[in-house]
């Protein structure tokens, strides 16, 4: 493959991938029986589902967050080689092993083995973050994957990302500590931190 | 991001997002069982799930009618920011939550608790029409995402879909009040309002 | 919209519903349970899953044929108004609608009422060569979607197309009508008619 | 359908059924049930789906190395004719068929019956490599869908994949027949495989 191929197939491929994830999401809700309904009423069994309604807008927000981020990254990034595509087929890896996690979690996030639900969960958004940065990393170093000419705006850029997203991979792994001691508490971590990205992006943006 | 960054890729984000979800409606059709079949006939269960068929026919009505929309929108909108991202995302998270409330009202729709299951649903169709609304008018105000030097048509155009909107999420939170009262009725006005619109724009659009 | 407005966003949309419902296909077949191994063999269950495999191969020919015309119309039309995306919608809504017949009928082909499975797939498919011929008629009307200053082959492969397909619905009709006499025949002539037409297009086409 | 018509459609179309695809294999997860996590543990249990992560790996990493190769064919590729269009449908049923065999292998791994799942999944791996090199050898025969006036590199570059495709299909009519012998070993030479080729494009293309 010639390197100066352009990006536009890996988006779309990778567009995909992110659309089928965070609308598979749903499914790992399950309808409450009948048998259920007669006996507690339809209202509270929908209520019940909280912890259902948590982990998937929670992983709704992950994966959009770094949806956006990797829509942000491609207008920078102008070619594509081999490598690239498989740092970028890694994080696909683990946003479409996301639903599971997701799945374990709305099962057992008020059982006494929360923790181990959340283990995983967090461990799954720490692999993401790891593989975005990887990712990042490959396209950036010597400028290898941005423009030949890359003006100074890129560059400048560029830079600003790697800065805005140094610690990201840091503070996802804290998290993944904190699920050890407390399950749920990890998970609102993680919801928090994706809105936080998404905050602090916009006001870089604005 | 610049903001003169173009469209193409959100557009293909939201495609993809727009199309698996209304292609699973149909997953939530349930298969009726070889037991059933024995003492019912296959013919008389198919009969018995036109809740389901109404349940996907509406969603899959107004799903296609906010694509038809947004497919619209898309042609005037020259630019994209973060916050545009962003209420796009609320937009979609609603989308890929409608499946649930569509297989709740294939399953409910005859019980006793019909109109819980019409609550979550109209409910979940008025959020559609608010972050629809939210989008729109992130994307016009101040002319803000239209081309920059937008020519007059495009300018009475954007004006013409403000125009056109004005009162969707208004007609939808009054569904939403009918879904209290009746859970049937409620989902029935939300078929006729898709159907409508579509009617509507096809007029003007002539 | 304006009525210059290009396709490519239809094209996109319609692309990912018709990839979403060919890959859903898969998922209709049941995987053998392990009671059921213990007594009879794997080796013997997936031999018994035969009708499965019969009615997702013929879902994927009828869909991919359709696919092929769909992207063959469209080298050839140049714009799209309001009633083209919803005759479109049309013809998506029976597709994503397919996988549910494709079940029954996966399920209930050896069975007793295997008729009835066949009257909702071959009815299904029949509706969809209708909204095709519909979606078709649509666009060439007075050559209302072509390029405006179509040129003669344009002009000569558009009444190719439409004298190619002129009967097809009747076909389908035809084989709608079987259903009712004999259910795995009308199936089997539902594969083979995906595959003449198929072979029909390669030959036109050489 | 005119020959010098592109392929940006056949490759959105196939990237739709790539990521699906691709996306679909971690619904064969089966969600461990309460009842069992109440004897043996979550995280026990989670152990125990090893199979399942086995499975899903290998049919993740070997559709990504089928789509990095897809993507580097479609380099050098032009045009599309009808026959491309089969031979790629061909290819698009084996890869919408594999999350099947995937789910059997999850469940079957580490049942005596082991090797008819293996049969079922080495023999779906085999038939795509089958069906990628006829797609492949329509496409170069007389340079057929290269561009008119190929240059030289384009040359070298399409006979240098046809060189390191030469026997793929032979490794893995081989892995075939390991699979009537030892299950477990064969689908991890299908791993080993994918991660090979994977390994020696990147090493070609550095």
């Amino acid at each position: 493959m010639q390197k100066d191929q352009g990006t536009g197939r890996v988006e779309q491929f990778s567009d995909g991938v992110f659309a089928i994830a965070i609308t598979l999401l749903v499914l790992q809700i399950k309808l409450p029986s009948q048998a259920a309904v007669e006996q507690r009423g339809l209202a509270h069994l929908l209520a019940t589902l909280w912890p259902s309604y948590l982990a998937i807008i929670t992983s709704f927000v992950t994966i959009l967050m770094i949806w956006v981020k990797h829509h942000w990254m491609f207008t920078l990034i102008q070619k594509s080689d081999h490598a690239f595509l498989y740092w970028n087929g890694l994080l696909l890896f683990f946003i479409t092993f996301l639903p599971f996690p997701t799945a374990l979690l709305a099962e057992y996030l008020l059982h006494p083995e929360a923790k181990v639900a959340a283990n995983l969960y967090t461990g799954t958004v720490f692999a993401i973050s790891l593989s975005f940065k990887g990712l990042w990393w490959h396209a950036t170093k010597d400028k290898r994957l941005l423009a030949v000419h890359a003006n100074s705006a890129t560059k400048i850029e560029a830079k600003q990302i790697t800065k805005l997203d140094q610690y990201v991979p840091l503070f996802y792994f804290v998290v993944f500590g904190v699920s050890f001691l407390f399950g749920g508490v990890s998970v609102a971590l993680c919801l928090f931190l994706a809105l936080f990205f998404a905050y602090r992006e916009w006001l870089t943006n604005r």
